[in-house]
């Protein structure tokens, strides 16, 4: 996965998305962010393979889908997935973590797996090799425009040293949740290196997407 | 609940949303329709609150708001309903049909009760005063641009007769799935109502959307 | 399944359970009813097995349990059942209804089937053999203190058409949710035959319990 | 679906299955039927994909694969059904039974709608046209050697008019639970066109395959 | 949460609760205890919501509930909980751990960690923050009156040292299951604040309640 | 549980399987591994409790049954379970591990916890009294004839430092998935004692099956 910037299409502008789209073509944002929800793995309906299909025919920007829903082993079948995509799925979500990532790589697709507030680190120790980055919630998953969980800037640290001290310093770790200019500089120290923006970072009313990914770039830089 | 014409936003083109919805009002759809999925009821991922949301800012057009959803009962704080939306909710989604209509009619929404094909017409029986319409899908739920189930033209005429006998001829029946100008005339001569337009009927590539709407009026006249 | 009351523990003052019991056998109290949830079946969680085997111990009248739980066939081992003792499933509960049907009738329970308001009749067909009695809800299942859903006295009704056209007549029809006095003469008249009584019809503010049930009686007379 | 007699697989000798087959195939047995369960739809585990496979090397038998699993529309890939296969599946197991056995017929399998024992007959109503048969349990599914519910001579009756009367003759009744000859005969009276014979009408330890094969189609003549 | 003594509600005495409700007043139990089990969590259904109202009506005594429910974090609004009451969530019924302790720390409640005794001590290492106390179940949850698992005394030090080193010493530990004098004093020593005390401990046939407490008070000094 | 091999009986041959279990006898092999699959818990459906009972009747050899199911706590009563027989249940499947080991050791049978390639070592701390063996998955569940997952030795030699450390060095680590000779050979020096085989390792075609347990005798040595 390469390190910057996620954007997430939740916080887009659903009236005018082309123009949305134009603007992060324009930042040269790294990836688009769409967050699956299936209102049982967490309490919300988000966006879905429809709005994926039209995005992936307007634009070449490579697609980063985070599957928040139950069982996602059992419904990559859903999802048109294609090579160079990043695909993360919840530590927490199923028994099979191993095979679904494993199989996310055989397929070309960039494997992360994310992880609750809660959720140690310990879950990561036999996926290191299949796993192309860590995805640490910094809040909740379900909603937009949350306040950070503080405990996470620590959490990213420490996730930061376990894979470097078993190898891994090539994955990278995103981070999705209030990811404001102030947030992302913090995180950035911690170790992060890819970061989902939404209403705080990026999608803002007081300055245009390239600009806010500007300023948002040297919060991380 | 309306007679008339229901569009499927999953059909719109999500590049350029405003111009759909403005093409829309011109066009005097009754309700603009949305369909949520959840992965587990149907095996796809569709529209969610976000989208909600913003087209709730855009336009005053009444939401028909159809939820493809497990245990629907548990999930109605998650969305934003209104006075004068219309909700649907599957019989096979809960045990608790009545409860669930009964608590959206109070609310002030017109409450639907949606059928998958197999559903027999029987568990209608209890609900029919707190059920403002009864929505017979066409298709299996789950997927855009399927072909009618033949047999859905005989269950329209049944629920219809069902209703009529009952005393609730106000009732509206909608239908939902592969609503094409041909279909649509069949669906209406066997007592439907309210149409969900999708590909077929409404957001098609040989004709702009007021078109389009004309000529299903013509079909449903 | 014998006619007459069964008394809603759930309603009874559990500062002093000894005093309420004492009345109710007093006042001749045909069942103790108690309402097993698990926030899941029903939104809501009631009572439960230790308080069952106290009461038992303390009084000789049956029990009445109401199961309102997920998959009850594979929980009967978690009661302590008793010959005499009458116990209702639901029939949206389980798909094996006439399975453990015919397993409590074998044990020398009377065996019920409870249904939700908006669950058709004909459930019935093929367990009537093994049904001693069917509970009518007549609110929907949870809570107390709600109020009666209309339709409902029409369903007992046609229940007890349903019964007696296949020879059914025995078969005891139970009513439960708001059975004040006014709403007992009224399913009484359409064919109920059990009356579970809570705060309207038994443990009310402004009469005892004995005379409480003595008006009950009158009513259902 | 062809009529005649379905060899229970879960009832055959394990020991040295490819002489049970042998005596099959020389029998004129129709199908080779296999449970598979789930644990969760019905206690218990029976058969599985590996037995399929080898059985399917062995002989040219067509096979008849009863799927006792919870939302079987979601494992049709888990196995390796072929073109004459007879396929039934429980209309309690899956929300989305029209979808599933237009599938199934669109595959070239004979699709069925099993049915348990307090299933009624109106689930049918909208699935006549996909479905070849209609399996009735005559005992509930889970086990071998088990009694059969006296109610369902009944219900075969009911599921033979309902089927005639709207002009389904062709669809064959198979009966699976407690096939003896006497039962046999009784079914047959009733409707039944196919009977899964196991340790009752088939392996029994009084009499060979081929013999008890005759004695049972005596029976069913 | 207050160290001292929680006491077991499901081994009160249900025939004259007012009677063990004052002598718990006198001994100064420092909570009641409530354990709601939902039949799926755990094996067994317990006490109910109507319960903890009418206890709350009789006495000033804090509540202390605790869950064993799947899914508890979509279930806080069927509890009235209050400020200053003490609730448990175990670990492995929610994947969102942080979200609901968080949710109920703000809401003015004690928030604790359950652990089943299996469940290893890594789980604690992100929510030390939002928790007041852990909950180290010694014995497994759903049923009073088992033998304690030996391991679980050394759990018990674990936890506390777990706790220690990240600077955590207020946060409480809590024991449940077979808190007698003696395994009391076991725990006491290895790190427990917080004793559950129910039928070895509190409710016993040869001593008064208040008698019990002073006993175990002294244990547990 | 004894060191040596367990034949998976999956991959024997159900043609002519008393001559299969006759040449494991004359082998010496130790265990007949029977694995069970629930189409939820692992996306396949195996062998069944009926081929359990026959093989029992022919063989005296110990059975090792490998549950691949959701919640086998539940699930127990289904199995013909004997003293001397070894059980594994999936250290994923069940939040009552603790409990489930017990029960089974207190039945005399040998326990072990099965652990998915991803899953923590962590998840063994306190059960490590009620278990005698661990099984190490080196494949994902499900399937035979799939490539070891290389992290898998690795994973072996962590467990058994784990178990070392802790004072268990009688704990057997059994290992199931591409036992190949070459692999067995590795497996063991990573600290394997029990090996499942099945087609890479047992059930060869190019030699027979006391030939291939010797060999693999040789490899594990």
């Amino acid at each position: 996965m390469k390190t910057g910037i996620s954007a997430s299409m939740m916080c887009a502008d659903f009236m005018d998305m082309r123009k949305d789209i134009r603007a992060m073509e324009e930042a040269g944002i790294e990836y688009l962010h769409f967050d699956i929800m299936d209102g049982s793995f967490v309490p919300n309906y988000a966006l879905g393979v429809c709005m994926i299909e039209q995005v992936r025919r307007e634009t070449d920007l490579p697609l980063d889908i985070h599957l928040m829903v139950e069982r996602p082993d059992l419904k990559t079948g859903y999802f048109p997935f294609r090579k160079g995509d990043t695909v993360s799925v919840h530590a927490e979500s199923t028994v099979h973590l191993q095979r679904l990532l494993q199989f996310l790589k055989r397929e070309g697709i960039h494997p992360g797996v994310a992880m609750n507030p809660a959720t140690p680190v310990e879950v990561l120790e036999y996926v290191l090799d299949v796993a192309d980055f860590v995805l640490v919630m910094t809040v909740n998953p379900g909603f937009a425009g949350q306040a950070i969980v503080e405990e996470m800037l620590r959490k990213i640290g420490n996730v930061r040293s376990y894979l470097n001290e078993r190898g891994h310093r090539d994955t990278v770790i995103q981070v999705d949740g209030n990811v404001s200019f102030e947030n992302a500089r913090k995180m950035k120290a911690a170790g992060a290196g890819n970061f989902v923006a939404g209403s705080a970072g990026l999608f803002r009313t007081d300055m245009t997407i390239p600009e806010a990914a500007k300023k948002l770039r040297e919060a991380i830089r």
